[in-house]
């Protein structure tokens, strides 16, 4: 696959933008590193004439932007989702830096459609949002001002993919077939049915327990096989309550 | 020299500016990444509310931001400047990648003062204020569509400074002591004077031959002996007109 082709499976994800403004400068910041796939995530104000005049010749890029309203609607079809985070969590993976996301991101390109999904200006990503991808994304900054403009953050991580498909290194395919992010959540709900039908957890209040899950086979990035068997596992083992 | 130091002897200019916008992104972008020192040659609209606005926290560094009236001002006390532009010029050197440019930028800035400037955004730099840095920095970008808009123009260079320092590679500085940019403009005043006296060329249409003679010692980065040497030369051959 040439640069075009890879690029082209990358989608941008913002969610909850505050700032039409912020949106048009992503769209300009993407359509400079040579990404065209833009989803907006419950923007307020989309679309604006403010991000038309942010964008500046990236008009296209708006006006073929996806709102959607649900995170889980913007992740659709993907094998792979990647996080911006400013801060560390305490449920999450220790974040990449961007440079070496954008390799992780440029291989999963070679397999699927991809996501790196960036919170709104103000409170960033909900935990749950950032629980939806398999890996989260830290730019490194000053630690005395870390507050990266939106726009700026997108041109940055856009950067770092155009300059790892420009470098010489060679891009691998990963190994095996990764599971669509349909598949993977799939697994979850099955998962999810099989705790409680056990009587393992409390389904009233399972958040901690369903992220700390999440966590742990985030962190293995599940292939395609590898669902199948499990959801075999689960289909054995559960039983219904009486 | 630990990073706060090395980033401190780094000025970021940005020549002409025709949106205060632009001019607060500059500094957010700036202070996110660990540099403090705007200088500002003629900018159309500054001070302004809509850069405080965009610069959010990072009001203190327009706030000592230094407004000047030349590029021969703003690049004073330096040893070492580079000019950002968006394509290549005929007469001047080959641009290197803002990853590469931030190593050389960052190992004279263990030397002394060294500068980083961005055009204005429509027109870029003109050839004169490129004439008068040591290389050119190109941004790698979207062959179809590279127009970036300043603020993530400074956003990229920026970054790629703060990887740079916090990267493993040891920052070497430069073998030799390198010449100020005072001490090289008052070499080139003296070589045209030269050339001038010795009839070598029209001091009546001298662009083109300053211009290459220019690029010429730019590419060769003199040192302070240097200077010393080819002046004391000068100074020798000088044969007054008569």
């Amino acid at each position: 696959m040439n640069t075009a082709q890879t690029l082209d499976r990358i989608r941008i994800v913002l969610s909850c933008t505050s700032h039409p403004g912020n949106i048009g400068a992503a769209a300009r910041a993407m359509k400079t590193m040579g990404l065209r796939r833009l989803v907006l995530v419950s923007p307020l104000h989309f679309p604006d004439p403010v991000a038309e005049a942010r964008a500046s010749g990236a008009g296209d890029v708006l006006a073929r932007a996806q709102v959607v309203g649900s995170m889980r609607e913007a992740l659709a079809g993907t094998v792979f989702a990647a996080a911006m985070t400013a801060r560390r969590r305490e449920l999450a993976l220790p974040p990449k830096s961007a440079r070496d996301a954008a390799g992780v991101v440029m291989s999963y390109a070679q397999s699927g459609e991809v996501a790196l999904v960036f919170g709104n200006e103000t409170s960033g990503l909900s935990n749950e949002d950032v629980a939806l991808c398999q890996m989260p994304v830290m730019i490194p900054t000053n630690p005395e001002y870390s507050s990266l403009n939106l726009g700026a953050a997108v041109q940055i991580l856009c950067y770092e993919l155009r300059m790892h498909c420009e470098s010489e290194l060679a891009i691998e395919p990963p190994e095996a077939v990764p599971a669509s992010f349909e598949e993977v959540e799939r697994f979850h709900e099955h998962l999810e049915s099989v705790m409680a039908n056990s009587g393992f957890f409390d389904p009233a209040n399972p958040k901690r327990l369903l992220q700390r899950v999440r966590r742990l086979f985030g962190r293995i990035r599940l292939e395609k096989e590898e669902v199948g068997i499990l959801r075999g596992f689960l289909a054995a083992v559960d039983r219904k309550p009486d």
